[in-house]
Order: structure tokens, then sequence, then C-alpha cells
């Protein structure tokens, strides 16, 4: 059978010949995850999700949530997936095994990810945030909170959410009027409505622990003033045992483009004056807290476009390599037999499009994950904090820029297809439909923009941002001295340079008086920064693939290596020069966006 | 009230200010078409499109068409449109007053499909095809043919369609195997199943006309051996009362992405052995005869696509300007008030490239429109051939290119509205999934960009491209003259001789061995000629501007064309240098995508 979801060939590729994942197993806390193990992980997510999850992708589409009296039904199938997910303990992957986590590498559990969001995201989306609410309980509850919430949490019996965005606090969280009060008890009474809160209420699970951004009375405006609290659904008493509903009433979800097998619900707390809540860390710190969980976050929406292109691709080609249709462009005479489309250039370059941005994109997932193992097996504080600031010029990448490529493939999955692929008779249009909503919660991809500008460039006084350009020209110094590779490895250097000179311009300027001007390139900035990463990828990977070969591949993986190659050099000789190009245009620093009259725009 | 769907003062200022239609008035074939009878029909068109059309843009949605044993049912609210559309006369509007047209100047009619597609394009489908098949009818029939069918067609009482796409024949038409065989009394039995038929099928007319497609038994195999024949729905009698039901079965509708208020049909012809049809045009000539309409069809289909992009950028505009989140980036203190997001320089950039987009596609299509007066005006034939060269070099642009750009427009309309553009509430997600239908029919965007290099870049010995070029360049020598365009027109001027340089290396590459790497650049070629186009407009429109501030604006202009001004700015100097790294990607023309092996696409 044709492979579906995820190209096997290639997550193993990125595992193991690229990050060598196994190394991680050397060092105790990741010493059960050998290679086997690892390649067993990844079988078992790839079986669950190829036999159940997909079978459930369209069906969940169709259904929908359904919203009637404050209760919402999730697709019936959905009901059979959450227990196997339970059952496979999938929900806390890479957490302590104290509280029900499995313990493994962030590297590792990101390849399953890959196969679960490929095959139906927005089933996964409940899980995600479930486990999101999870982390934040296990990095800022008390030992009461955790004994209370957490392994209920992590088991999947119980959901989390985030209840962050109010109707008139979207991208500025700092602006929400939620309030809470102290009670006696040392509870909070809680009175707010929330937006926008994915599986903020469902039939899947008996209990819902809402971690809520609440201003307690008299706190400071804007962030600084903003607290955490755990709000249950149910109220969950001191035993463990399960009390009284909560006054926590969702009013109603909304009828969305795509992900309608999740359900995002509005929510009113304290509508009857009787919705408690506990404080989860520190007074007026919820916006840190928040800060503390968003880098994972963002990887996980990056990974649902991940899952997203992976998916269109793979049934892409497919398509591709059955769909007959037309003769060969260099057929001879015109009774020449039609062949599959595969063979057609303008088909071919949309594949290796496809090929190049979803190899790519899994890479620089998967190695934001591997930064986050090396912090965890490093013993050196300064190591630590180097891999932390590559993770946090990553996360942008990860979640802006990738999630903007993974929709230019899937868009390009649809058109594979022609008329068919506008039809849901195929999945491509409810990929493409899917996919959209990653480019807005967590932060739509312009937040990201300003993120990777305003704090990332400027992060440890640049050393963050120098640190990945090193890496970058680590990868690059080794790869040209490979035969065949040279000229692929100079390029990408000439460019990573280009990219330093836009670094320092950016961020000089942002600190001028034309710090406008700076803020209305940040976006371009993060698809230049973006581009050079995904080049840094490829050719980490051709490198890999070429030094595979000189070894002594074995017949069946040869293709699969020069694909690799191939798939570089596609990016970096006919997609970086366009890149070029935008650098240019940034370093110009044109001011028409910031100087245009709002009366400019167009007549009112 | 704000403007929506299209800002008419840039509308005016195509018509009026760029290309200066009341110019066609002097010649006795539009002498009606004076500047007040032109803005009269806008005015129409325009108050339809607002009071009417936009109401049923989400309800057209919603409903859908439904299909029940051979019946299509289209969204009720349709109905009273469509009488609204015949009443008005909107269905033949350039058309010959002797068949019921209105025998306006296209590019007037143009303006009014802005606003018509823009409403609700999905409504317009219908009766834009209804045109194309009396067009057909008009071009190709007999006096008899043009008897029975023209004025029903055109008014709006009988529909019209177009039968060409089967299972195995989509891109490649050739293929098609709907056969025909005479009988005695001249007609023909037509035997197929025809697929992706818009409007196939419908509730709105008590009878449909279908051109279709098919090969006489005997003819060649592949195009040279197929016509096209005229098959009603109701066999029309010679007196021209209604007969029998004609032998053709509505078997299914597409269940799609968008469009949901235009019902693509499954059709299938001779089921029972007893569907007639007779000859439109000469025998074996089908696909010449399509070719001679298809000009006219992709100008529409990238009417619609502005129509998306149109109203998605007024509805973001106006959003922008009244939606309050967040403190100016300069604001001093953390106590400034918020703002509306038009004031955020990403916000900014996002709607700088909207209205750059969609500002450059209405000239672009409106000037093809243009160039169609122009040819009905010209007495000679030289000059006709120049601008019907003008016209073939820029459909796939106005098809492809531009329909791409608009989905980009699409795509920043929903991004515009956070978390809301995801939703139904707001039109943008109906915008952005209707827009990308844009992409794929009348010939897929990769067909137009394969037309654009293996038929139009060697049209007249490469004439027609070089009249484009030239073109651009008298623009940009023009607007050189005006104080302060100096510096755009110059980078255009670069752009054009970089983008001749590219033509004439793909035109050189696509007959030489390695055709195969220029038909991979085709769609790259595609694009940044589209581009050079755009900023062509854009610098024209700026000209006007110009020149129109420097000759005393009124005091309300003036915002207006500062905003030309702004918008060729922002394109020439931020968006071009991207261009230009294309170009120079273009030129290297490395081959990966050729040389890549079937199997290094991924593991199968």
């Amino acid at each position: 059978m044709a492979q579906v979801i995820a190209d096997r060939r290639d997550v193993d590729f990125v595992l193991h010949e690229q990050l060598e994942v196994e190394a991680l197993s050397k060092h105790e806390k990741f010493a059960e995850f050998n290679r086997k193990t690892v390649d067993l992980i990844v079988s078992e997510a790839r079986n669950l999700a190829i036999k159940e999850m997909l079978p459930t992708f369209k069906l969940g589409d169709e259904e929908g949530c359904t919203f009637d009296k404050g209760v919402v039904r999730v697709p019936e199938s959905f009901h059979k997936l959450h227990g196997l997910f339970m059952e496979g303990e999938w929900i806390a992957m890479c957490d302590d095994p104290e509280w029900g986590g499995q313990g493994m590498p962030a590297t590792v559990a990101l390849a399953a990810k890959n196969y679960f969001n490929g095959a139906n995201f927005p089933f996964t989306l409940n899980t995600l945030l479930t486990h999101g609410a999870g982390k934040l309980v296990e990095t800022f509850g008390t030992d009461e909170q955790k004994q209370l919430f957490l392994k209920k949490i992590y088991s999947g019996e119980w959901g989390g959410t985030m209840l962050l965005t109010e109707p008139e606090a979207g991208s500025d969280v700092g602006a929400l009027t939620t309030t809470a009060v102290q009670n006696d008890d040392g509870t909070y009474s809680i009175t707010g409505s929330k937006i926008f809160i994915s599986s903020g209420e469902t039939d899947l699970c008996e209990n819902i622990i809402h971690p809520v951004l609440a201003r307690i009375e008299g706190a400071p405006a804007g962030t600084s003033g903003i607290s955490l609290f755990l709000v249950p659904k149910v109220w969950v008493n001191d035993d463990g045992s399960l009390g009284e509903f909560n006054d926590v009433v969702c009013t109603g979800i909304e009828h969305k483009m795509g992900i309608h097998g999740s359900a995002t619900c509005s929510l009113t707390l304290g509508g009857k004056g009787q919705c408690r809540g506990t404080l989860l860390g520190e007074v007026n710190k919820g916006m840190r807290a928040m800060f503390v969980m968003m880098n994972e976050a963002r990887l996980d929406v990056g990974m649902q476009a991940l899952g997203c292109a992976s998916a269109s691709f793979m049934n892409a080609l497919n398509y591709a390599r059955e769909r007959v249709q037309g003769r060969h462009l260099q057929a001879a005479g015109k009774d020449a037999p039609p062949v599959p489309i595969i063979q057609h250039p303008d088909v071919r370059r949309m594949l290796l499009t496809m090929k190049a941005y979803t190899e790519g994109i899994r890479s620089i997932m998967y190695y934001t994950g591997f930064c986050e193992d090396m912090i965890r097996v490093s013993g050196d504080a300064q190591e630590k904090a180097r891999w932390q600031g590559l993770i946090d010029v990553l996360i942008p990448i990860a979640k802006g820029y990738a999630s903007d490529r993974a929709f230019d493939v899937c868009n390009m999955g649809v058109q594979m297809f022609g008329g068919y692929g506008y039809t849901r008779e195929y999945p491509q249009e409810q990929l493409l439909r899917d996919c959209k909503i990653t480019h807005i919660y967590e932060g739509t991809n312009g937040i990201q923009a300003m993120d990777l500008v305003g704090r990332k460039l400027g992060l440890n006084q640049g050393q963050a941002f120098r640190d990945l350009l090193d890496e970058m020209n680590k990868t690059a110094a080794d790869v040209k001295e490979i035969s065949g590779l040279e000229p692929m490895a100079s390029t990408l250097e000439t460019v990573i340079e280009r990219l330093e000179e836009a670094s320092l311009f950016m961020a000089k300027t942002a600190r001028s008086e034309k710090m406008m001007t700076a803020f209305a390139a940040a976006y371009p900035f993060m698809e230049v920064t973006g581009d050079v990463v995904m080049a840094w990828m490829l050719l980490w990977r051709a490198g890999a693939a070429a030094r595979a070969l000189e070894g002594g591949a074995k017949k069946k993986d040869l293709a699969f290596y020069d694909g690799q190659i191939k798939s570089a050099r596609f990016f970096i000789h006919s997609l970086l020069p366009v890149t070029l190009g935008k650098i240019g245009a940034i370093l110009a620093g044109d001011g028409a966006v910031v100087e245009i009259a709002e009366d400019a725009f167009g007549s009112k």
C-alpha cells in the first residue's frame, strides 16, 4: 500500500540520520529510548493514525460538533478514538512518569504527533489542550493542585483548555476584563466571558479543567495585572471526588471554515455569581505562566500545519503516480499514449515544491523538539541557555513561517487534483480549510513576526539569533566538503550572510525613530528567516544523504537519498534567489506602508 | 455608509482617468456611451449588487444546491435575483442589440461585473455560462439556430452551459469519448457522460441549451476530431415551441469546498439512446470554436477572482478602521488608549498589499476589456491584430496570475479579522473558499502557464509579447517625466528589461532539448510576467494620479490620488525586488524538477 499521512522513510531519516536521536539514549533520562523502542513508538502511532484516526477525518468534518442548551457533542467516532488515546497513553508522551507521563524525548513524540496530526488534527486538538492545561498544573501548581488534577488530566480522563481570549481582547490579551475576587476560603470567584475556547465544552470527558486568565480586583491594568486560575467544570473535592457543577456555562459554538470536529466554545463564567477557582502560580504572574507554555503550544500549531501539509503531499504524490492524463511533452507523434501526470513538468514542479516544504518543515519541527531534549540532558547551564535561545528564535518560524508554507502545500495539494481537488470526494480541500486556522490561533502569524523582530532578535543581546546563524554556517561548512554539494553550500553561506545583514538592519531600525518601518517589514523578515532555516535543513539532509550514498547505501535507499539532494538543489537554486530579492526589499526599507494616510487606503 | 464590494472611486478612476473610456463614444458603435450613461450603468449595477445580491451571498452558501432524482434546486433567493437580472438585461451586456444584447463597451460591462461578482459570484456563474453558450450560437450558429435559441438565451429565459469535461478527459480535452452519430434528419444522436458542468441542471429556467463537445463516429483521435453540438434539455421545435424532453439526465451534483450556490452537475447524454443535438459550426472544428470562446471565459474567471479580492479587501479595510485592539507601537506609556488596528504596521502592510493587488488586478481586467473594445472600434486590420495579440498574451495573466493574487488577498482578508475571520459570522472565509475554484476551472492555472509559454510567447513570431513590453515601456517613459515618480519608472524599466531577457530565454529553451526545464519554469514565468504587468498598471495609475494632483485636484480626491502613488511605490520598491529574484532563478535554469526520478519523490 502507498504511504499515507507521512512518508515513514522520511520520518525515520530525520530521527536517525539527520538528528541521530538514538544518541539521546546514552543519557540516563532517555536510557530506555534506544532505536528499537523509538521505532516501535513511531510504528504504533502510525498504526493508530492510519487504522483508527484517518477513517474519522472526513466523518468529523461532515458531522461536526453540535450545541444544544449548553451541551456540546463531538463527532460520534471521536469517542472511540479518545478511548484509544487514553489506552495508548498518548496524551502526556514527554511528561514525568510520576504523573502518568511517558518520559519520552520530544523529538520522538513529534514523530508520533506528525502521524496523529496528519490523520485528524481537529481530534488531536482536544488532547493537545488537555496536555497543555496539565503542563500548567505540573509547572505552577501546588502539591495539592497536582494531586487533585494532574493524573486525571494527563491520562485524558478529564479534559483541559485555556481561557484566554475575550471579544475585546484577542491579540491584545492585556485588555481582558474577566475578574477574580478572593473568597474567605482562599478560592476566587471568577466573572467574565471568554470566546474561541477549543474544547471549552465536550461530551468526551466527565470533567474539564479550565486554566483561566483573569484580573484580581485592584490589580494593575494591562498584562502585568493578570493572574491565572484553575476553574474546574465540576468542582473537585479535597478527597478527589466530584462535587457540584461550577458556574461555567457554554453559550454557543462557532461555525467555522474548518476543524469542524473541534468545538470552539463561548463560555460564561460566574453568570450566577457561583464560579469558583483556585489561583495557579503567583498573583499577577499569569501572563508569565502563559509565556512558559507558549513555545510548546506554538510548536504544536506548527505540527498541525505539518500534519496537513504532509498528508496533502502524500495524497498528491499517490494521485500523480496513478492519474493518467495528457501525453508526455516530448512524446513523438500525436498517437503517443497518455502518461501519469507525474511526468508533466508543472506537476513535478508542484510535487517537488510540496516535498521540499514538507520535509523542510518536518526537520524544523523535529529539530526544535531536539533542542528541548538537549536542554533536558545537558548538565551545563550555559549549554541549556544556548539550546533554549535556539528554541526561542525558532518558534516564530515553526509556527508562523511553517504554517504559511504548509498552507501553500495544501493549496497545491488541491490544485494537483484539478476539479476533483475542489470536491469533498477527496481530502485535499478539507486539509486546506483545516490548515487555515494554524495561521490564526496561538498568536496570529503577524504576531509571530512581531515576536521575532521585537523580542527574539534582541534576545540575550542578539546571541540567540547569532547562535542560529552559527549553527547554519556550521552545517554549510560541513556539507561544503562533500563532492558535488559545494555549490549549494556556498550559496547558502552567501544567503546566511545577507540574512545577518538584514537582521542587523532590522534590530537597528526597530530601535530607531523608523521603528514603524521596521515592524512593517517584520513579516517579510520572518519569511526570509524561515526560507534560510528551511534551506539549512534541506542542505543538512542532503549532506546526510550524500554521505550515506558515499558509504554504500542499500539499493532500496538510493532513490530516497537522491530525492534528498534534489529537494535541496531545487530549494537552494530555484527558491533562495527569491529570498535574496526579498532581503533586498527589506534593506531598501521603503516607508510607503507607514506613510500612507488612513484615508488613502480607500474611500469611506 | 462605508464602501462595500468595490471602491466606487477606484472603479471610476480606472474607467475615466486611467483608460479614459469616454473616448470610445466618439466611435459610432459606442456613441450612446458617454460619461453620463457609463456612470449610470455602473450605478445601477452597484445598486443591484449591494441591495439585492449581497444579501444572498451567505444564504446561497448555506442553503446550497440540492439534488433529488434528477432535479436540481438552486438556493431559493436566486430565483428573484434571476428575475432582476433578466429585467435589467444584464446577461448580454456587450452583445448585438439585434439579438437582445445591450451593445455596451466591454470595459464598462466589466465594471458592472466587478460589482456582481463581488456580491455573489456563484449566482452570476449561471448567467455567465448562459451568455457563453449564447455567444457560441451567435458566432457559429446557422441562421436557424440563432432564430431558435439566441434571444431566449441572451434574455436569460433559457440557460446555457458548456459540456466539455469527462472523468478521463479533464486538462486533456482531446481524450474525450462522447460520441455523435448522424441521423437521417441531419440531427446527431449523442452518447456520453460529462462531469463538472456548472448549472448543468437548474430550476431557474424552463430550458437549457447545452453546447457539447463530442466525436463524430470515425473522426480522428485527439482534439482534431472533436465537433461541437447544440443539445437542448427540452427539444425546440422548428416553430420555436418546446417539444419533448431530450435524453439528458443529471445524475448528481458535486459537494464542494465553495461556490455552493452553483450546481456542479454530472450529466448523462443518451442513456436511453434518445439524446439529439444539432451540429454547431463545422465538423471536427469544435476545439477551434472552444478556443474562440476561451479568452472571454478566462477573463470572466479572472473577474470572479477580482470580485472576491475586491469584496474581501473592502471588508478588511472597513474592519481595520473600526476594530480597536492594542496600543500604538510608538505610544508613550502603558496607559495609552487602544487604537483601530489600521494603525498597526503589520496590518497596514496587509492592507496595502491587498489594495495594490486588488487595484492592479482591476486595471489588468478592465484594460483587457478595453483592448476588446479597441478591436471593435478600429478600422485597421493591423491595429485589430495588435490589440488581439495583447489580449491573447494578457489572458493567462488575467486568469492565472490574477486569480492567484486574488486568493492571496482573500487569505489576508481572513487574517485581518483574526479568529473572527475563520468563522462564518463574517464573509471572509467564504470569499476564500469561493475564490479557490478560480484556480481550477477554465483551465487550471498550471495550464495557463503552459499556454503563456507554449503558445502566447511565440504568437505572431513573438510580436504579441513584444507589443506588451512596448506598451509597458511607453507608460514607464511617460511617467518618468513626472516629478517624484522617476525612481519608480526607472525601476520598472529595469525590470521590464529583465523580463524580456527571461522571455527570450524561455522561448529559446522551450524549443531546445531542455524543453522540459523550460516548462517546469512556466509557472514562475507566468508569475513574473504578472508581477511586471501589475507594476505597469500601478505605475500607470500613479502617473494619472500625479497629473491630477498637479492639475489641482479637488480636496476630496487628494487622499485617493496619494493612495495611488503609495500603492505603486509599495509594489515597485517592496515587491518587485522579489520578482527580480524569481527572474534570476528562471535564468539559472536549474533542472532538479526534471531530473528527479519518479521514485525519489517519496516512498511507495
